[in-house]
């Protein structure tokens, strides 16, 4: 059964800044954006339909029927080019309108693939969109379906009311980022030209909150490792072998405790050494965030925190790496059936988010140096490493493509952006930095509490139209600015 | 492809012992058998065939399935009486040759049903019986289908030869053994003139290899208990939340490593508690077991020996209580797929041997409160208790009905048996002892390395016949014996 019912934004009768479009062509854009509702539900619905599921082989042909999609879409609303470009892995897609001659290029990052499910746990098929007061139900909804559609959207929404743009946008849709990125680096580096842009901007991000705008100044890196135990070749007869036999389980489990100190830190030696200090900068931000650890706490259902306690949540959240075992399984566990057995094997993944100049590879050194030195009598390790690993990244804020995101957030939402951090990883805007010379700065519209990579993710409708408007005014405001600029 | 190579059975030709059956007898049923081997393989097939796990509820057809077939084979060699017997549960078989007026009973046990399977580990499909190098590969071969069929056979062989049994006999074959036999007491309570018996044996049992037979003298006591750990209502995003979310799986971790003191021993305050010292016979008859540890650490690939140093590796699996983790899960664990999110439940399965008179929900209780004291903050738990406790249970070696199996296996073997005990539980026996006030002594032909439990379990199909030919002159050794005493 769909439900529905439509926000208000009230926070759109706020109008007054500076370099700003008229109201009027603001509310054509509003008007047309409400009149296509139900179609682009649909659109959306479609796309989350598709299980781009980048980490599972088997659902190869369904990344690219997603990108597939995205191309038909791009062309459908008037894009000059639209088409995949391969990679060494899943494809990416790419667009572009470029008939604003001697107008600038802006960039627009998001990615279509999406996170595994797990079974059993959500209330509504993970791949049926479903609407429920306010919110689109769907694995992707919002990371980062909903960052692919709202830019695209945006750019129809324009080209319907305008028949042009008012500077030339390139889109590039990654196939991989829930993958860790393997190939988006390559990818730029073998299509400089086609990526050329003046600015860039990362459309798989989110604001602080329904009222208050913000843009990310750092991301975490990431590192992972995946490792099994094997204590015997076989699983044994849990009476007949049991008090002398090895149990991978209690071996892995021991190494598992082994990885924290007893106030939550890591205990693997070395994890911290290139850790800095927080800079008077990040305190000072930081003391600006209204931000309640009791909101996150009863979101996730939590009644404690963990971690290093000489830093705060948001300290550690931010600014500090973190060691999960972001899953674990030996012996048999099926829900039904009851297996006497002392498990011969045992696997566990780890997940590192890192920070500053700490490097992937160096990392999972030191923690298969740990495992290897507190590896229980009687077990060996096999490691399966990952190619993937994301660097930590900080945007600078004093540069003009920042003021011009800030500037559109704070008109459309009334107040100034804060600056916040993530803990996620976006390997990818590394790369675009890199080899393309640009910040992609965060303009998405997700929110923390929309289970981004869990069960029952879900999008924000209401943040469908705000999103949309705000990459409007954002294409308009930059080809003023810049416009200005030329003029002077 | 179905390979089979016979197995000449040297210790056949070792004949000589007291009240023994004459040669001409011993023969007409080793050729019987002889030829009946093409057509027994097919039914030891055509069981093993039939998925009988009793501890998966979807399994419950197959169990009735095999109950049903068994009922027909007991038809169909000539038992006076053979029916399916309801219990709470999964049904349990008898059969009943009653002809022998005036001659001892003898009730024979063995289970009918199987231990689950996982998927991938198998070389053969575990529900095709595989027949190669002599063994028969499938779940359920050694434990117990072939307790169950071995007897079956024997007194086929003697109702097709003699068209008579030297005693009567009653079977009695439970669904419900690898599930605890929750209700296996009861069948017997509710039952006791139906399976009322001067003698009984235990057909899921083993000898202590090829050339050394041996009668167990003694069982451990099992109990289980399954807990989750919660820390969270969802899985969380592991760069969003991570570094100050607990993680469930790493509070599991932490509570399995709490289990276990450095040396290996159980940590669990008062575990032990109840723990007699091993008497001055049960260390005798250690000693005279020809145990090379380093033969079951080639067999099952271990690299190592674990558990309290204070014990030798038999003293342990025998007579010291043992805690194992026999499965645990939590977080995202598909062999595809990558899913970076922080669990926010994980679960364990807990199964110990018990000793003495160690009560099974005591020493539930205290492993209860040993996890409730070492849960780390934030996350909570929840138990679930599973109805089967077995009681650890000693026989005695100074009855004649000891004497009689002693008596054959000697004959059989050309040597006398070991005196044994084995590290696995069989709840019934106690049941046996309690509710027909009779020793199920042990006659069965598994091997400890036929995989129990296990992936790719076998039996080996030489015992196919040795084992028959020990239950026919176990029958005749009983009538003997029994008619000598009478006419005393």
């Amino acid at each position: 059964m769909i439900k529905f019912r439509v926000l208000l934004l009230t926070s759109l009768m706020i109008l007054s800044y500076s370099t700003i479009t008229p109201v009027s062509a603001q509310t054509s854009y509003e008007k047309y954006i409400d009149g296509a509702y139900e179609t682009q539900l649909k659109e959306y619905a479609d796309l989350v339909a598709i299980p781009s599921i980048s980490s599972i082989p088997a659902n190869k042909p369904d990344v690219e029927r997603a990108a597939d999609w995205i191309v038909k879409k791009l062309l459908s609303i008037g894009m000059t080019t639209a088409k995949i470009v391969p990679t060494d892995g899943l494809p990416a897609v790419y667009g572009s309108w470029d008939k604003a001659i001697g107008k600038p290029t802006v960039l627009i990052y998001a990615h279509y693939d999406v996170q595994p499910v797990k079974d059993g746990e959500w209330n509504s098929p993970p791949f049926t969109a479903t609407i429920d007061n306010g919110k689109i139900f769907g694995r992707g909804a919002s990371d980062d379906k909903s960052g692919v559609m709202i830019p695209i959207w945006a750019v129809e929404a324009m080209l319907r009311q305008d028949k042009t743009l008012p500077v030339n946008v390139k889109f590039v849709f990654e196939g991989e980022e829930e993958s860790g990125s393997p190939n988006f680096r390559k990818l730029l580096a073998r299509n400089k030209a086609l990526f050329k842009a003046d600015f860039a901007l990362n459309a798989d991000g989110g604001q602080f909150s329904e009222t208050q705008p913000s843009i990310e100044k750092s991301y975490r890196g990431a590192a992972q490792l995946e490792f099994s135990v094997k204590t015997a070749n076989v699983d044994a007869h849990s009476g007949e072998f049991g008090g002398k036999t090895p149990n991978a389980v209690v071996a892995l489990s021991q190494i598992i405790a082994s990885f924290y100190n007893k106030d939550g830190s890591v205990a693997v030696a070395g994890f911290y050494d290139k850790v800095l200090p927080l800079t008077t900068g990040e305190k000072e931000m930081i003391k600006k965030i209204p931000y309640d650890p009791a909101n996150d706490m009863r979101m996730l259902g939590t009644t404690a925190e963990t971690g290093d306690p000489n830093y705060s949540p948001l300290e550690r959240i931010w600014y500090r790496p973190t060691l999960e075992i972001i899953g674990m399984q030996g012996g048999y566990t099926a829900a039904d059936g009851y297996s006497n057995i002392i498990p011969g094997k045992a696997m566990a993944r780890i997940t590192c988010r890192l920070v500053d100049n700490q490097n992937g590879p160096e990392i999972v050194d030191l923690i298969v140096q740990h495992i290897n030195k507190n590896c229980p009598a009687g077990a060996t390790i096999q490691y399966t490493y990952r190619p993937n690993y994301a660097v930590a990244f900080k945007f600078p804020d004093d540069t003009k493509a920042y003021r011009y995101v800030a500037d559109v957030l704070t008109k459309m939402y009334g107040k100034e952006p804060l600056q916040t951090a993530t803990g996620g990883s976006v390997g990818s805007l590394v790369s675009i930095k890199d080899e393309l010379g640009l910040y992609a700065y965060s303009l998405g519209f997700q929110q923390s509490d929309e289970r981004a990579h869990g069960a029952n993710e879900f999008f924000r409708l209401a943040n469908m139209r705000k999103g949309q408007l705000v990459y409007c005014y954002y294409l308009r405001h930059l080809a003023e600015e810049e416009a200005g600029k030329a003029k002077k």
